[in-house]
């Protein structure tokens, strides 16, 4: 369906995608949580369920000691768009690089939920199966 | 929305999970596979996604060895119905017992996909966050 924009609910959140990912790069924080609901739930293994206040915190952290290199590709394997909410599926692989360390290569799937609110999509429920690559 | 069973979509899809699980114990593989669409994806760590047949081959193989004892407390967090399609995630602890090996224990969460066909919740996507339990 297209809005006033003209760009129909597939490509905004192909949008969202490219968004997040340079807001990651850039380590810009607030265009970071400007793509997620106030009540989004990240699930990662084998770790407690991150609220948004958790996944900020963590951003900051991550980001404290200068801003890491940040590589990502992600190939979007599945977006489906059921009226306000979505979910999608990607193949992601990212490599980080600190500033004081080697890099750190993951890969995996994520599975997201997504919610249009007020005519914008935004994250809501986030599954992260990323795991480090075998080399 | 109640259906002519009187059951609602909410009930209907704990059934499934409850169904899942005492399949799972009692290595029913038809009745496992009765709850997957026949497109299902199980995407999980470090690993390739997986189709239902995949998913029915891994199954054979763990139950090849003689069916392993079988314990999991699934809590159910959020369910949200979406017409004919729904998510769920879910906090998860399955203990294994292998006929020859020792107990063991994975813990987290999972986000699902299900969609309504034909009147009857199926599993349609899936990501299981399972990592070993740290003790």
């Amino acid at each position: 369906m297209e809005n006033a924009s003209g760009r129909n609910d597939d490509q905004q959140i192909r949008e969202l995608v490219t968004t997040w990912m340079s807001a990651t790069k850039g380590g810009d924080l607030d265009a970071l949580l400007a793509l997620i609901a106030e009540d989004a739930v990240f699930l990662t293994p084998g770790q407690k369920p991150m609220s948004k206040d958790d996944f900020a915190s963590l951003q900051k952290a991550q980001w404290a000691k200068g801003l890491p290199g940040f590589d990502a590709t992600s190939t979007i394997q599945e977006i489906k768009v059921l009226g306000d909410w979505a979910f999608m599926w990607t193949k992601l692989a990212v490599v980080v690089t600190p500033q004081d360390g080697a890099p750190i290569e993951r890969a995996g799937h994520t599975l997201t939920i997504l919610q249009k609110r007020n005519g914008k999509w935004l994250l809501a429920r986030d599954a992260n199966l990323l795991a480090p690559k075998s080399s």
